[in-house]
């Protein structure tokens, strides 16, 4: 891994030059200036500029950036500008254009056009970085390399003869011969047999559902497909330029790539993410995104490649950010692990698809609450530069795994109301309202510094994953497993015996049959909770019964248990609690694993710790309308000053405080009464 | 017509083994036995395994299993498996692949994905089955052949070239001469007279409404293109072994395929059932299907070959059956006249698509809620086997017409709110709740036997099946049609001079013009009851008004007329009534017609007798929480021993009564005053 | 522009007498003449049987229509027959199907089923043009040329290989070289920068958001296509015969044509109207589709082609017409400037896609009451003939561009709430209510002669057209402004420096940023209205503020203002208001441009004047359910004789009045209170 950290917290933006007058990039150096802005990300969408006819490139314009951009003291993270091909690539090479499962042809016009399985798009954006990475490698404005661009965003899935060819290599790697494959997929059902490679194709349009497993390699395929083109990029990078190279995940919405198995082929986990709208507490799916941002990044410091400085222009509802949110969303990003904060982007385009998406100088101009707030934002980062490097703090564990995402949403599941990601966002919004900060781990990484970890709807679970969770409890860990867990294997095929399956024995139950419930349908519980979407007529053979239901087509039948097993105990629950619900079940469990929150603080007030060794700093980001105290000893870095033992977070303000007793112990309690109960 | 009954009930599900190691068979064969399994259906999905490449067959497998399962006592109805052909067919031959109609190609990795009318499917599936049936004529497991599955279920209409030419063959046999098909079509609408037949195609995907009498033909095209397929087995079958054949209809809500105009083309009309979860009383469902089923079957008894322990796989929401529902669901099949009763599937997979649906032997094993069931309802069915090869009791009549389906349902139309299985299922409920059985029937059935004919959104009609209404009423027979009944032809060609065309003077009214209604707008009658969707501008010509519009865009318009004919009367019904107001509809057709119950029941115990001669049998099937009380005499069959007048049915339960005084007269009464009323 | 006008208000139908027997002609004939039909439009759908094969015609059956037609005195509008191609065209010559973006080729079956650029199909056409015209430019009973019909209605945008090559073709003559089309389109975004003509195609299916100026030119491109078809036959016409050319729009809710550019190349501004079945208040719909028919013809009399005598056939749920509200709607037409009422069709269907179109002559036959009300109109149109040729009098003029529909509605905008025709139809609306006409113009019309103009959502607009809005006000005049105006020139791209761009200057404001509403979301003004979808951080800096937000996202910002500006005052509205908050700008706006309605008449009671030189002629339809009474003096000219100063209206019906001391100044006033105030 190439260090890719600087003086400090990087700040700034994709910039996209090309698309003005050179008159405006002095403006640009300026403002940027004024703003603390020190990295941007130049060239992303450049191919067709720097290479408008197959062979012929023109760096002219880009050198005149970039020299400007080091005259202006601010670093570059250079694009390896291969995101979107030019237009004459599907003009003269048809053959790369993508397609869709019913053969629809995806053409030029919008961006990503291209098949990820194209052995011609492999060979031409490779001849670019070559071009690209052997002019500017001793550039000494570039810090960092930016392979493609959200690779996979609009093409993850290409169902074209091409990718058909590429599947069955790749299928031939991971089955060797025939005859497993056909076991793996279980073709023995519906008379899918195959008895020549030939045979097999992408689990293109069919006249009912696909098989199964031939769906979960295909995704498994395509986000080896798109990862190759990082890893062929980012080894003739390594080959020629001394700088790290990175691309930009999109870790927390993205479903289509395994950003897990990916971690190593970058020198730096950078992410992507935007508030979705249409949700009334953004700031928790933000938490989320980036404690699993920090998750694939093995809990070190990962960079923030893009994120929005107010609306975006692709959601149905483009809210703007209203005052200081801007300042709040970046500074959790920063809490929680982040060690550069970067905007899409810098100025916002005139023309174009994205048009109407935010920047950091907006259509109106430096005059403006936006521009006002990105100088402040980078006044800020300057003042916490301090951070940079620490880790966060966290005891509690989610475990994720793209390929359990890929299996849970399969069709022809038991209901539609099973999504992947929902039980995920519920037990981490808990947390969050508890003060708790949790990482979001793949089930392989080390659970042996957690007290608590949640297993939410991890349908497909491998042998060893689950015995690390076992062995988890067995130390004397706290686990809970959440309903349609531990169903299947990696090939999808049923755990039998009875649900769920691989958790079966560590949980101490025996479901015999899933009951969903009807749509909107409700049931209670006899501790008083209401669940709705999932029950299961469960036997809790070895386990305690927490709770029952009430009601619903299963009265009397268990919906939450717990089993001690070794020094720890493993629940399990097997319906889908409310909020409410969920947020007293998560404080029992944080309470029996000792955890607790940084500080005590009122709910609302996201509160993160990052330390470094002995030195700790708190950050406080006041979601709420009402002036916060909280009980902090240390130095405020963003103009506070010096604090006594109470930090005064004013409503909708941001507050980072170097501790200063530094805490060596846990920050977590093993004695006492639970201040959570 | 080959015998198909054996010794009783026959109980038994689809086997496959094939997805199994085969020392799971013998276990398989065990539990069979315990449940009192006497019939399973092999081979069904099992072509890529038998003929593994093209001409080279396996048989080996299933001749194990069928020895098993022989000495086990176990009936075969053996596949002809050619239900979907092997990956090879399509790759070898791709021409062989159903397009959609806007081109979409559809791929294996689901099943059934062949073109219809492909003359390659059929060669290589006839040398298939002529393969099977050649090796099995004379096993003694084997009593009846199954050809294909579901036909059509996923490929009814294909509109690639080849079914294009097919299209255009049945159009000529059809037609005779363009100018025939010209009219019939009315192509000097929109500029679309053919010249020559190569012009003509399926209605591909068009720039808007495609011609709707190319549309209807393409439907009943479609039928007949399936039904060659079952022709074409069904003769070789019969020329090489002995055993009754049939195949599964999909009788209740597949729209596709013209049932009543395949019935002669099966020994025994076979049906496959599933309940729709959404659906808050799908036992009404399921009593239609039976219905309808035994109105296909000409009043024979036939057989359930497919429905399900508990949750299916494939609706949105897979809702698991109560315990006691799965035994109700049975019996209530068997009462109304099926006299076998089997199972999708007996071991649940443990892979594919279809891994979710419940089975006999569910993924957690015997030790379950279904498998205890399973074994009683094997106990329940030997202990009624004396009702094998009785006829069901009914007074009532419904037309069904699929043609009529198709036509109704076609584009551009008064409103997308009238659906033709919409009044049809609102009457049949009514029927339902009243405790009376009804047989739905084609309109070319004999209509002598029965009291009332109920005629709902009969859109489509011919004058042989309007005069044969006539016919009914005038003999003194009690009739009902509701709107958009009688409106076209067979050619989809308006009825001229006013609505309802075909049935206007026997109803004795003329509509001037269709007022459908907003969506969710209600209108009252001066009878007090409610309606929606559809009123019309109808004049009572002949006809007594037994009801008005109170409100809404007609005010004192007919909305309920009755005129007697002959010897007996026929009621129009031009709105949608509410529940309430079908019912009491329902009750007064049955005072008029003479119609009673079996026996007094309340509202929710069903009731229905079948009848050999002098000998009868009365279900009762409690879908209530209470018990009920019945006026019964005679013995119960299912443990509950002679009854003296008074029969329990405990709340959830099933009683079947051989009754002590056989009936010899109608179940229905003249005189006297109507319970109903 | 060759003269249209007949006699009186011209009065008929479509007449396809293709679809009958001979026999039925000179029923129709007779039935025309009880009816008083002048015009009627033959040979829409003909061409199938006027060239059953190519180059072969028959026209007997069309000598003997139009021989029987001008024998009883019935004018005749002659198709050119090439509305929808015979299925030998696409069969012989397969290029001509048009193809969806996706690709999807739209087959035969419907109508219209031919690519716009297609050479071939132009070619074909042109020779049928050219052997209807030589044949009957000389009969005495045709009228007037029908071009096609309703041209692109399904086909308006056409992806295949051959519009590729003509859109290639446009975009060359409106560019020139590529430089300036890369400039255009913002090419320098997302690596779109074309090399080679030959690179570009449709905006074809994309991986995402295709270019929006490349959407946005393809669109002109497509209404460009259309009327190249419309000039090619009008062109041919007029050198064969002397009768003057029509083609039938559909102004009001088609999008797709940009009816504004295509006026010079008709003598005569034909329209097609249908009243949506959905909306509660149809008649306001009517009302601004004819004021855009009349705003499109500049102000001249236009013909109504098309409108149905009750239901249509192609809404989800078609609603009859109630008694009287034919005609009403016919009326309404008149009274805003139509010279002819026609309707689709004669007589209603047996066969084809639009059986259940409602007709002159329903399938119930002429004993109907929409047959007596299709006679009571004839005597109607002939009361009132002398209005032919006379002009509406209207001092509001609302701004209209389909180029600014067609870019209000590209996709990543800020939100989906926003579309074009919502605050078109509000504001017009408005008027409606208050009894005020208005003319709906291109912003490049003569704005001189009104008093007030209303510029809803002119998101996209040319230099020159907001030159012209400011030139208006600062004579004199009040203009509005709604949010989302003005934002981009007419490459789409961004003016900058704040919103709303074009207008800032002449509205003294500066927007810094969208702020769009949640679904559903409410904000309150601090003038007591309400408002939804849309909020604006506004700075009112050269604007007097007349309202601010009371909470939402932006409480105390200006959501209203005025600047006055030269003699006049320029309003802005940035928020979406309900319908009584739009009820009272509009009441302000009309009361300071001293405008009022011809008469004060109740809510609902819709009055039009209609003027020639010092006659007028007053219009009063009355859509309540009350009688109404107008202070007018002069003739009533259908039946109600004179009346001296009080005009009864009864519930749902129309009076026709000619005014007695014809108004010779302005029908608005300067001075003294304003009654709307």
């Amino acid at each position: 891994m190439r260090n890719w950290h600087g003086a400090g917290i990087w700040y700034g933006a994709d910039y996209n030059p090309e698309q003005w007058p050179e008159e405006t990039w002095a403006e640009d150096i300026a403002l940027m200036r004024r703003a603390q802005v020190t990295l941007v990300s130049v060239g992303i969408f450049s191919w067709a500029l720097l290479e408008p006819e197959p062979g012929r490139f023109d760096f002219g314009w880009l050198d005149r950036v970039l020299d400007l951009l080091h005259e202006g003291g601010i670093g570059v993270d250079l694009a390896t500008a291969t995101a979107s091909p030019p237009p004459w690539l599907a003009h003269r090479h048809p053959e790369t254009l993508p397609r869709r499962a019913d053969g629809t042809v995806l053409w030029p016009g919008g961006r990503q056009a291209y098949c990820p399985s194209s052995p011609t798009y492999r060979d031409r954006s490779l001849a670019l970085v070559e071009a690209v990475a052997g002019r500017y490698a001793g550039h000494p404005a570039v810090v960092l390399w930016h392979v493609s661009n959200e690779l996979g965003c609009h093409n993850a899935h290409c169902y074209c003869d091409v990718s058909a060819e590429a599947f069955r290599r790749w299928l031939r790697d991971r089955y060797g011969d025939l005859a497993t494959l056909n076991a793996a997929w279980g073709t023995a059902f519906w008379s899918q047999r195959y008895h020549d490679w030939a045979e097999i194709n992408p689990p293109r349009t069919a006249p009912t559902f696909a098989n199964p497993t031939q769906q979960l390699d295909f995704l498994r395929f395509s986000s080896d497909e798109q990862r190759a083109q990082l890893r062929a990029e980012r080894e003739l990078l390594t080959r020629i330029a001394p700088q790290p190279v990175t691309t930009n995940f999109m870790i927390g919405g993205f479903k289509h790539l395994d950003y897990h198995s990916w971690a190593p082929d970058v020198d730096v986990v950078a992410n992507d993410h935007y508030l979705t709208a249409a949700d009334p507490a953004p700031q928790l799916g933000l938490a989320l995104a980036a404690d699993h941002s920090r998750g694939v990044a093995g809990g070190d410091p990962w960079l923030l490649m893009e994120h929005s400085t107010s609306a975006v222009n692709w959601q149905p509802r483009n809210l703007a950010k209203a005052p200081g949110q801007l300042r709040r969303n970046s500074l959790a990003h920063v809490a929680r692990g982040a060690d550069g904060v970067l905007f899409f982007q810098w100025r916002a385009s005139r023309a174009g698809a994205e048009k109407f998406h935010s920047a950091l100088v907006p259509h109106a101009g430096p005059e403006t609450k936006v521009f006002r707030e990105v100088c402040r934002l980078g006044a800020d980062l300057r003042a916490i530069a301090e951070v940079r490097g620490s880790r966060v703090e966290s005891d509690v564990a989610i475990l994720f795994d793209y390929e359990a995402w890929w299996g849970a949403e399969l069709d022809s599941h038991p209901t539609v109301d099973v999504t992947y990601t929902d039980r995920l966002a519920a037990l981490h919004g808990a947390l969050w309202r508890a003060g708790v900060t949790a990482d979001v781990v793949h089930p392989a990484a080390d659970l042996s510094g957690y007290r608590l970890v949640l297993a939410p709807t991890l349908y497909l679970v491998r042998d060893a994953h689950a015995a690390a969770l076992r062995r988890f409890v067995e130390a004397g860990g706290t686990a809970l497993v959440t309903y349609f867990s531990g169903i299947v294997d990696e090939n999808d095929h049923i755990r039998l015996g009875g649900y769920p399956g691989a958790f079966r024995d560590l949980l101490g139950v025996r479901t015999e049959e899933f009951f969903p419930l009807r749509a909107g349908e409700r049931v209670h519980l006899d501790d008083g909770a209401t669940a709705d979407v999932w029950t299961e007529w469960l036997h809790a053979e070895q386990a305690e019964v927490l709770a029952s239901y009430a009601d619903g087509p299963l009265p009397g039948v268990p919906a939450l248990t717990r089993r001690p097993a070794g020094a720890g105990a493993a629940w399990y629950l097997a319906t889908r609690l409310d909020e409410a619900g969920t947020d007293r079940l998560v404080a029992r469990l944080l309470a029996e694993a000792g955890v607790r929150p940084p500080v005590a603080a009122p709910t609302g007030v996201e509160v993160v710790r990052r330390r470094d060794g002995d030195r700790s700093w708190l950050f406080a980001i006041n979601h709420t309308d009402r002036d916060a105290r909280l009980p902090v000893r240390g130095t405020e870095l963003l103009g506070g000053g010096r604090c006594d033992g109470e930090l005064v977070v004013p409503a909708g303000e941001v507050a980072v405080v170097r501790e200063e007793a530094a805490r060596t112990g846990p920050s977590t309690y093993r004695d006492g009464p639970s201040a959570a109960d």
